[in-house]
């Protein structure tokens, strides 16, 4: 069997956890199976470095950039080689360019276009352990690349693509992906096993596991992914093909919702009476999005005759220059005041078993108003809804949901 | 004019001395010249990671620890970049890979098999200046190797030859190469211009200026070779074929002597009562080079009929493995007792004029015979002396002999 294992940054943190982090690796290796082990960089290396940078110039060249902080990398895939090494398995480490990862080429956010990972078969075939610097690629110049943030899983799944792997393992400081957050609701359930499009939806509605990207990469090649632990030992949640119906382990229990998701990172922007004419969307939504700004939620109401108020919201480490933004938008567009509001969060219920069942928006927006809180947009997908709601009654919003849909664990349990 | 400009560790330890470098690099590009700027790692950044190596294994594997190390340089070369494009100029880093200086594959030491700057050459032709990871190459199945210490110097002179460029500027924390150390000696001179063989041997005497293997590299394809300070802009020493008669910028004064080095990191093993007979040196030295002891002076004295001592210095931080192996060898060898002595130094006179002056040794003797200096071993070359005495007449021994040779700056000059 072969597995690839990664390890982020706060599992690699300090020497200390790199060697619990061989210890781990040595214990798969020594149950006959074969691993390619990919590491983040250690603990805050890579905001040093780029504190670094930010130190050197106010406007980093992106192709700098990425060589520079691949290095983190680096440094954490030689270390557990080594450590590897003194409990007397055979290990390489390999970085951006023997990896064999190949990307498009744009700087800090490559995209991975093929992977010839012939040099860590060889290393596997004979007899290695191969540590692997996660994040990185080489594009068709040789140039170093990044993949973004949470490139590491990325790295990881492609990888077990790549070779084929039986199972992509993401040891995380988390036992696996549960139905809400365990420090907001303290009945939530660690989920054993979750599709792909629900772990997407979870994904991006807030739950910090996973990065999605690393997700769909999954989803489009089928590779079980097997979120666990770094700290223990017991099983996590396997990322895989499940069906949209039976509900295997649910029962009879009629559980729709597959979990609660929460995000109080987001602000919403209201630009208010811009013309309704077609463009408008374009115009702002373009200028946002040229200044990389995601946008999550978008309402548009008519206020008025030929009048419309647009909100949105957006990371509110992005508020203010989203603010700006739309300020330049508005003017330009003969519109009125931007307004904005911090005090807000985006709370969500994901599950692929929702598209089945009516009844599960409705029941979502009664569970809030009998808790008196208010709803101020709504946002859904096939097997999503989020509502935003003020950020102080978040908390109640989630824990209210997970109980009205039964996701709530047995009291003790 | 292209100029291949190398910038140590201490030029680079910090943020600020990163944008000194910067500026300097800089200054050069604006007076029309093309620059490469090859770069060591930050200050204490490779002793850092071979600390953290320490921590993880107690004999760390040669191939991660030159794709550890080597991260070091990248660093520096992608802040350097990074510097100079705030300064208006196309800058790129380039790291191992990237930078075709292709190795025999002998970890931690490599050497230099071939260069293909291909490169660093389109790059330079664009219009970049271009900024190099010092201390690496890539050997021909693509693993990092690094080329030992002082690495940087050879990365810069072998670019040099392989770029064809006008010279080799190594910028350190000194002016440039003085007659003798200026801590002891006050009234030292800084040398205009020296052969490479004197650099040669007053960089394995002691004076810590440039890594011998570097000024071998120059001499050989006779690239020229600048050393100067990164604080200041005056002139430093330039290293070039120098006459070996002439002596131009002597004039009259019959300088023969260039310069007088110490090193005061020696100590002294003397193996007693070894028989005499063919093989013994073999033995012993064979046994330390075995370890990678690197043994320096080396004088056999007849002490009784079919017996000798052998006394022979190492550097001090091999002491205690030298004696371990010298006692092997020596009950190998049915040898008498091995006694160490820290308590040495070794002072050298360097001149290629002083192959063609007879009265050379004669002076330094008689120099340090007139004060009270006693000499324990005697080495020569064609172009050096060099005597051990004890540690405490040594820098009266180096005083005496910069003046006996009249190496002297004038009087308040």
């Amino acid at each position: 069997m072969l597995s690839v294992q990664k390890f982020g940054g706060s599992s690699v943190a300090n020497v200390d956890r790199i060697q619990k982090v061989a210890e781990r690796v040595s214990r798969t290796v020594e149950r006959g199976h074969r691993v390619v082990a990919v590491v983040s960089a250690m603990g805050d290396t890579t905001d040093e470095l780029i504190d670094l940078l930010a130190q050197v110039t106010d406007r980093p060249p992106d192709r700098e950039y990425d060589v520079l902080v691949s290095t983190g990398e680096i440094v954490s895939a030689a270390l557990l080689a080594c450590a590897l090494r003194t409990r007397g398995h055979n290990a390489v480490s390999m970085t951006g360019p023997q990896i064999g990862i190949h990307t498009d080429g744009v700087y800090r956010k490559a995209k991975i276009v093929k992977i010839r990972a012939d040099r860590i078969r060889e290393a596997l075939d004979a007899g290695c352990v191969v540590t692997v610097a996660g994040f990185q690629g080489i594009n068709e110049a040789g140039e170093i690349t990044t993949l973004g943030r949470g490139g590491s899983d990325t790295t990881a799944v492609a990888l077990a693509v790549a070779l084929e792997a039986d199972v992509c393992e993401i040891f995380t400081d988390v036992e696996g992906v549960f139905s809400a957050d365990p420090r907001l609701v303290p009945r939530a359930r660690k989920i054993p096993r979750i599709a792909y499009d629900e772990m997407l939806e979870l994904a991006t509605a807030g739950a910090r596991v996973m990065q999605s990207r690393a997700v769909e990469f999954g989803a489009k090649f089928g590779v079980r992914i097997h979120v666990r632990s770094s700290f223990s030992e017991g099983e996590g949640t396997m990322i895989e093909n499940v069906e949209t119906n039976g509900w295997g382990e649910a029962g009879m229990e009629r559980v729709f919702i597959r979990g609660v998701a929460h995000d109080a990172n987001q602000a919403k922007i209201t630009v208010a009476g811009v013309p309704d004419k077609p463009g408008v969307a374009a115009t702002l939504f373009g200028a946002l999005a040229d200044e990389r700004i995601n946008v999550d939620v978008i309402v548009q109401s008519a206020t008025a005759v030929d009048k419309n108020d647009i909100s949105f919201t957006v990371n509110r480490d992005d508020l203010d220059r989203a603010i700006e933004i739309s300020k330049s938008a508005s003017e330009e567009l003969g519109g009125g005041e931007v307004t904005a509001d911090e005090n807000i969060a985006k709370v969500s219920i994901v599950g692929i078993a929702m598209a089945q069942h009516a009844g599960v928006a409705a029941t979502m927006f009664r569970t809030l108003a009998s808790h008196g809180i208010n709803i101020q947009m709504i946002s859904t997908s096939e097997i999503r809804i989020s509502v935003i709601v003020e950020r102080s009654q978040m908390e109640e919003a989630v824990r209210a949901l997970h109980s009205a849909f039964g996701l709530d664990a047995p009291e003790g349990a």
